[in-house]
């Protein structure tokens, strides 16, 4: 049994955001030896209490099961000693990353008077998460808010509220042999609703917003915060089978996007076909189909030309199934499926499979997303794929950050002057 | 007598918005040369329009009159052929800038598996301005959105609603000889508050919304808006004149900074004095303030050092007065200034004088705004004293962009992905 005690306390709210406040102003003239070495402690202090934190992962646990939680919830809150060790490791791979090098100036110039402008990188100051079930994110947010100078305010769900104290008193624990204030990681201990409540209007202390998580988090943070907010993740994606698609690219990138991880954001939802081509490949399509008991929602001309099709909805088109379910929607041109894609969309990424490179143009050049893909998966729209390293979310909005947000999107600049008396 | 017709329709601001969305799909593929062209024709046509337009702007001249508006605001109301001149020109100079290259690849990559990512930048898609009785920004916003391919929602305030009206009639009319759709351009004819607020939450047909006017305006926008806000320009800027200020060039920066435009957010609202500098040149300080009769609210110290102080209060330290008032501060260090500009500034410009390179350091590293000055004035902070060209606005925010905001702030990312079949 550990002795170990934990530091998150019950205190309000709005203190919590002034203490990091002040910690971030520390934080932010920390040199970037001093911010790895504190990640460094941080991954081994989590290693070497590893006992404290399954310890109390055990409370949230049992809680779920008297709870009758979901194998896959109790799948997100369990944590093993591996997993902790991908915690601890995950924070040594952001140690590794090069960027944002705070204090990088991105561009300068000088006016004819002499002043000098400079475009100065630096952090943005106070990060608000707000997450549910996954203990894993306390350990990744703090690292990448922490590695780009940033303080961080920590509102996770109450499911996983046993785990996320434990691991975040490990994480003070670390941080007092660090030059990082303890203060700069805050975590909301409060599991009442008003408790997050407060931090959507606290602009006086908070620089941003990041909710992770489903739709109706999102939703509730984006309508209810002042802050100013970054918009994750909500992926209604779609791949468009051209009537010049290669059939095995088409097969293998709609068994990739839908079956690899059916319940990530960046998982295809809707197959769009174009009626010739499936015409002609309604076989192989439905094998694919039957090989994974996929259930498909489609609409008429799908019907005539697939087996067992469920007919689909308005809210079909919509829908972020996230599991082995798909919707179906028969076109007879790129337009007819890039209208569709701007209706139901919700500009995460989107795909066209087709060897024809005009209809690939009008596609990439027209549907209005994060990620536009000609000929591969939508599973790419990730910052790990795309050589970002670890990633804070994936932006579904257009400012600020859009797709996968690495370390960048968590920094913001300044414009130094330095001049010798100039006035207008 | 004009016999020019209105073509500013008092329909549903959805439908509008609607209509905005669709023009913005075009406009998004147009070349740079057809929208220049298409600004050129806007400015001919206003000066050619200039009767009609001073016609229409007479309406709200009487309107003005009769509800015995202030001086300043019938000046910003009142618009003469120089004026209408000046919107033309202005346009034409939108013309000349470069930026952003819509189309522009900012980064392109090769994944191990071959699969090519490039990052393109794209227009944010439609743009929504809300703004009070300034006609001369119906004209700006306009040529900044459609040369950085964004169609745009207008509306301003009801005080100008005539000659705002008058003066997207005239773009419209210009627009139909060009291949810029006409309903790129949305004016919101309706007058009352409820037409505004549906604008605050249209996420589907609206990407930003961008407030710009005074602060009652912004919060407004700021706290009911679900669209993400590009939020402009309260500027509570500070001068500090540190221990080591040089006697003339704190004297210029001074002037300049207060008495130049005193209207205008980057003009100072408080001077720091360091103790034993105002001691030392209490006199010339004191005659500056008196050349131009300016109002000093001021802490006790101040009070001892100069002649008229107004004892200054909490909200004097808040103000942005925007005449030739100010609020005097005296402190003992460069630390103390910092803590004062942290407590009250706007994140605006904050500026120090100095001749001590640390004490500058320690300003320019610590103080947390979108322009920070060493021996320069706050009023450079402005998009085309620092060559960006005209400005959509001064952003005091830190997402998307900080400081003027040129044609770039108008435009967002997205990831084009080519591969030939790749999955993950």
């Amino acid at each position: 049994m550990s002795t170990f005690k934990s530091t998150t306390k019950n205190i309000d709210v709005k203190d919590q955001a002034k203490l990091a406040q002040e910690a971030s102003k520390k934080l932010a003239l920390l040199s970037e030896k001093d911010k790895n070495e504190a990640l460094l402690v941080i991954a081994d202090t989590l290693e070497s209490e590893t006992g404290f934190i399954l310890e109390q992962n055990k409370q949230d646990l049992v809680n779920g099961e008297n709870n009758d939680f979901s194998e896959a919830l109790m799948d997100r809150l369990r944590l093993t000693e591996d997993r902790v060790k991908e915690f601890a490791n995950g924070l040594r791979e952001v140690v590794e990353l090069k960027d944002p090098p705070v204090g990088e100036i991105l561009s300068d110039w000088t006016l004819d008077n002499g002043l000098n402008v400079e475009q100065v990188r630096v952090p943005l100051g106070v990060v608000g998460m707000i997450y549910e079930a996954r203990p894993n994110v306390t350990v990744d947010a703090t690292g990448l808010a922490l590695k780009s100078g940033n303080a961080i305010v920590l509102k996770g769900g109450s499911n996983a509220i046993h785990s996320n104290s434990a691991i975040v008193s490990v994480i003070h624990k670390a941080l007092r042999a660090t030059k990082i204030p303890e203060d700069a990681v805050q975590f909301i201990a409060s599991t009442d609703r008003e408790a997050a409540g407060q931090l959507f209007t606290m602009k006086e202390h908070i620089d941003v917003l990041i909710p992770r998580g489903g739709g109706n988090l999102i939703k509730t943070v984006v309508e209810n915060a002042t802050v100013p907010v970054l918009e994750t993740g909500v992926g209604n994606c779609h791949i468009y089978m051209d009537q010049f698609a290669d059939i095995d690219k088409a097969l293998s990138i709609m068994e990739n996007a839908k079956t690899d991880r059916p319940a990530v954001c960046n998982a295809a939802e809707t197959f769009i076909f174009h009626e010739a081509w499936l015409n002609d490949h309604a076989g192989q399509v439905t094998a694919l189909f039957e090989k994974y008991d996929i259930e498909v929602h489609g609409d008429e001309k799908a019907a005539e030309l697939l087996p067992d099709v469920i007919p689909a909805n308005e809210k079909d088109w919509a829908e972020e199934y996230l599991s082995l379910a798909v919707a179906v929607k028969v076109v007879s041109s790129v337009e007819e499926a890039v209208v569709h894609i701007e209706r139901y969309g919700t500009k995460h990424s989107e795909a066209i499979v087709t060897e024809n490179p005009e209809n690939a143009v009008t596609f990439l050049n027209r549907v209005d997303a994060a990620a536009v893909y000609h000929n591969a998966s939508t599973r790419f729209t990730d910052g790990s794929a795309l050589g970002f390293g670890a990633e804070i979310g994936i932006s579904t909005q257009k400012l600020h950050a859009r797709g996968p947000m690495g370390l960048p999107a968590l920094t913001t600049i300044k414009y130094r002057m330095t001049g010798d008396g100039q006035v207008r």
